[in-house]
């Protein structure tokens, strides 16, 4: 059996087995957590020969903060693997690092070294980013509850044009949320809706329900590609239904610019067990 | 100009100018020093299509921990980029983290999570790993002082042929050693002693002398194999020749099978710059 017949999520379960599976360290460090993500970019699978490498470089680094807004964590400290055939035009690399030191400074991360290597392959590169999130702070796919409300950022669909070359992490929104509301669950969409909700209600031990007509759609962008195309970076929570109100209000004067949206709700967990919604598939709901 | 005109460490110095140039991050947390490091092999690099996955996955995994050697700190939980195309065998991958997993476990290290990416080109494998060292402890390249002895753990040369993917760092060494002496200047050699001792001279801002009749010399491998090779992850340290007698005493009893060999002295700073020496460069001193 060779890679491509097995699904990501199992194959990762299949190897890490034994271990929790998780993309990042949370370990005790005083009144905060520290938390470790780790994430990569190569070259023919998430950007191309032509492809800018300002934009390759600022992808590479805003992809493992995207993580940190997931859990509303504080990044802090980059190292960058990068992995390039010889023949590469130092041009190329230097603007590379240029997109990579202005999407850390942007969120206040210092990049503080890395490792190179040849290769007689494609290019990659792995970005490391550490931090800290407090205590009471921290989230995750888990702690969704029956009955709570799904919310996600921003606009959905069509971000391979452009937008996931470009992203911004919702790093601050995520931080705001936490200081101000008790968020339950939360995770960012680079795998697209119809392939991450199903992961947080999973994790969560929940069914969901959407109305898919509620998505809010990029300009040009229809349901299915709002559920199924991915790369989106907007954050998806749940959060308890006696929040609406005030959330909904603050929010709207908080970031008049930014769309949060009530996409459905989480329901009681259904018999069948979730598994990922198959692209294309529109009208989506799992419940019990 | 392309990469392959540059030289490793100018290219790391151009690309990460204005940043301080290491391999980890020290941050303080409390009375210890958070380390954390990142390493990564490369199909065709650091391994071959027919090498066995369980050495691959070792090496992986051993070469930051490797780093961990070099700083005396303690290493706790890792996290692997695993890099690979679609039509690689999944017993391949699977012996891979078994690989990885009995690294780890030798020292007690924590995998707590990845991330996978399919690539068209070839295997590639970056481990991030996080630990801690005392803030009285931390060893680095800097600190060597004229006059300081050289030693270096175990033997030198032909680690190609099958030590590079079997070795096991000296984290254990090395941290006896911070506990019972003070260590000055410390490294790793990963890319053979003609090239890694000028970096811990340079960093320490001394010149060196080395009595090459002295090198210990792994079975078969001659002075050029010991100098030029690379792939030892031995330890190189500088330590005031007032504890010459003591350590080499205490090592004995302490570790009765790995030699341990001064190799000559660091000197005043010679007036012309260090600079990687030439592989094959066999009666080898840099001084004022």
């Amino acid at each position: 059996m060779k890679l491509r017949d097995l699904p990501e999520d199992r194959l990762l379960d299949q190897l890490l087995s034994r271990l929790s599976r998780r993309k990042s360290v949370a370990a005790a460090a005083g009144d905060d957590f520290l938390v470790l993500k780790t994430d990569c970019v190569v070259e023919g699978v998430h950007f191309f020969r032509g492809t800018n490498a300002l934009d390759v470089g600022w992808k590479a680094m805003m992809r493992p903060l995207s993580d940190f807004a997931a859990t509303s964590a504080v990044p802090q400290f980059a190292l960058i693997t990068l992995i390039v055939p010889e023949q590469t035009e130092v041009p190329w690399v230097k603007e590379l690092y240029r997109g990579l030191r202005r999407a850390a400074k942007r969120f206040q991360v210092s990049i503080v070294g890395g490792e190179t290597s040849s290769t007689p392959g494609s290019i990659a590169i792995s970005v490391s980013v550490i931090g800290l999130v407090e205590k009471g702070r921290a989230v995750s796919r888990r702690g969704g509850k029956a009955g709570d409300d799904l919310f996600v950022t921003g606009r959905l669909g069509r971000a391979l044009k452009k937008k996931h070359l470009q992203f911004i992490p919702r790093i601050v929104e995520s931080r705001w949320l936490t200081d101000n509301f008790s968020i339950h669950a939360m995770m960012d969409l680079s795998d697209g809706l119809g392939t991450d909700l199903p992961r947080l209600a999973r994790a969560s031990k929940v069914g969901f329900k959407i109305d898919t007509k509620k998505l809010p759609l990029t300009r040009g962008a229809n349901i299915n590609d709002a559920i199924s195309e991915g790369e989106d970076y907007e954050l998806l929570f749940a959060i308890s239904p006696r929040d609406r109100r005030g959330l909904q209000q603050s929010w709207r004067k908080k970031f008049p610019d930014l769309p949060l949206t009530r996409i459905g709700s989480l329901n009681r967990k259904s018999k069948i067990e979730n598994r990922k919604l198959p692209s294309g598939y529109v009208h989506f709901q799992q419940s019990g």
